[in-house]
């Protein structure tokens, strides 16, 4: 007798959950094929993509690495000139003591905070949050995470971070944060860290924004010589390398970056060698790599201001001047239709900027707390563009 | 109160294995330079790592993928052109009917496997195995794991592998073999995917050496028009790219494909864009990927000749002549005395062979059945070189 074949796997691997943004992005791209039917053009708020090419230096420095022959396997957990570049580059923009035997490389931040999420079995991180940590590393690591909704102005509500962490295992630091752009103040962040210090829990944070900041500082949890700190950076908004993947993390607990090692090679046998040299380029060249990093910033922060000048005073539109990142996070309440609940209250702003030829992502994507905002990113948006935004949004919200 | 911090973390994290195969290779570095005092050189048959370099016409697709600005996030589960290029290979090298939506672009074989070992909570394979799978996949998964010994002369007990399945979720099968060299014949596979179906069982086929045959041929599992069949591949090998984490893993099962794809995303949010590009140039360049490859492989079988001629006669030495990949798996039980046991038995050989310059590994790296072996690996490791280890080897086992 022949066994039928099962169909249902690994929960861990069955319960990821493929994000929305991939189907937004699709309505999107047809619907702004009918838009360019009758001659109108398509505004592509959704991504996190950006418009700029990867520095040429770092394009350079990858093909001296192939060239040099840096294409055998990859020393576990990175290559010596990788980690002392990381390690020189945290200490002189963020005063960090960081030792190279602290850096563990990894995929992406994206692979930093996978394998981070991965050591714990329950987390809470503040609401809205990256969608990707809720998709991807909650159900995949089978956490059990609670969210801790941010106030309707973004500021923290600190007992309820101490509530939600009291008994668990880590707090998820998203600092500039996607989506709403808030950078964190160094009070607020000195207040979390030491709230998870006394409960005796860790805290992760996501500082792949970190050199995307328009007013204030980023104060980077890197500095904190404390053990129950993991900080994950990426190269991919800072030097414009999204499909480079290549990031890193810093503890000073040496027992989880031997984890996140052993787990980094598990996965992927390690970061593609070649293109550790690249990235130890990226940070190591200082003058190159703050002049690219000052002119693509200086774009976003013409874009934000486009953006924002143009949709502050609108009718049931409530915005905050985002301080970081490239992402406005508009709240819609006294806009949105009183009797409208559930998907139709959370999809109808998004409904209704599609209509009119702009793509967004509805708040429900990033948790449970901001149904009635939508994320703006003008990572990938030209000012020109957003005017005709502007134009599109005063139409409808006036 | 302050509260301690944690420092035991997720089972999963914490029970992967540091491969002996590290410790190994820095006892031989140590002993090397002893060695070197005394004006004599030591040889290297612990690594899997290859001498020959990625040959020039990838160098430069990958460069030309830079200079194209494929630099931009990867599309989930891999770039059409990368997709298509293996269908297109597949056909044509193994008559495998393999459609792009069948194929997930991963970092190496490396991912594809650990993946692949993750959709499961119980599985088998031979033993010997590459130690990887027992010391990263198994535990990494959490996996309930049994190892079915292959016979001493590494031919296959059928009913052993039946027993082991039933009631399992899948057989691991590495093909060609490490780290015996063995190539399974295609009345073997036949049997063995026989046995697999019939108890509603997966096969995890692991082809890595898919391309490093000496005689005989490799039938490959992609031709398998089965949905409980998932081969996994990589660039490493075939073409010299251990460093660049290239790889792909098929399957005609719709569940299993989207299941990798979204283990990939969470992972790592996808594989290099612009190595992609080089990667399908390896693949659709027929006529300049097989002189790499052939003259690659006429090297391996040079050394492997003058390994296998250098050994075969030897005292104590049981050794069986390997149809490919790069290593042999001599077994030494009539040389090493009876009376040893445990630890001390497992190493005898391993620690004759390092006082007199030759490193190698032992065979309980590779599972529990075959510990009076040593896997010597001739990947990286000249013929005059060889023939000096031999001259060793004869004054040791004479």
């Amino acid at each position: 007798m022949k066994q039928a074949l099962r169909t249902t796997f690994n929960p861990a691997m069955e319960d990821i959950r493929m994000s929305p943004i991939v189907s937004i992005s699709e309505e999107a791209r047809a619907r702004s094929k009918e838009f360019e039917k009758s001659g109108r053009s398509f505004v592509f708020f959704q991504r996190g993509e950006i418009d700029f090419p990867t520095p040429a230096f770092v394009i350079d420095a990858a093909k001296r690495g192939l060239d040099l022959g840096l294409t055998k396997y990859p020393k576990s957990g990175g290559e010596d000139f990788f980690k002392e570049a990381v390690a020189k580059r945290l200490r002189l923009d963020h005063e960090a003591e960081i030792a190279p035997a602290h850096v563990v490389a990894t995929y992406g931040g994206q692979e930093g905070l996978e394998l981070s999420f991965k050591l714990f079995k329950s987390g809470a991180g503040f609401s809205p949050t990256w969608s990707c940590a809720l998709e991807n590393f909650v159900p995949f690591a089978q956490l059990d995470f609670v969210e801790v909704p941010l106030n309707r102005d973004f500021s923290v509500d600190f007992d309820r971070v101490e509530d939600a962490v009291r008994g668990r295992e880590f707090f998820y630091l998203n600092n500039p944060h996607n989506p709403t752009g808030k950078v964190f103040t160094e009070d607020e962040l000195a207040r979390i860290v030491d709230i998870c210090t006394r409960h005796g829990v860790f805290v992760i944070a996501d500082e792949a924004y970190e050199k995307i900041v328009y007013q204030g500082r980023h104060y980077s949890l890197a500095r904190v010589p404390q053990e129950n700190v993991i900080t994950v950076f990426t190269l991919s908004k800072t030097f414009a390398m999204t499909g480079w993947r290549l990031g890193y993390t810093v503890t000073r607990n040496a027992k989880v970056a031997k984890l996140l090692r052993l787990g980094n090679y598990t996965q992927t046998a390690g970061v593609t060698t070649f293109l550790q040299y690249a990235a130890a380029e990226a940070m190591s060249n200082v003058d190159e790599s703050r002049r690219a990093i000052a002119t693509m910033v200086a774009e976003f922060q013409r874009r934000r201001d486009a953006l924002y000048e143009g949709l502050k005073d609108l009718r049931g539109v409530a915005i905050d001047r985002p301080a970081g990142a490239f992402y406005m996070f508009p709240d819609f309440s006294e806009f949105i239709p009183r009797e409208l609940a559930g998907t139709e209250r959370n999809h109808y702003i998004y409904e209704l900027l599609m209509e009119n030829g702009i793509a967004s992502v509805y708040g429900s994507c990033f948790g449970r707390h901001f149904g009635d905002n939508v994320r703006l990113s003008f990572s990938a948006t030209p000012v020109p563009v957003i005017h005709e935004a502007v134009e599109r949004f005063r139409r409808v919200f006036r």
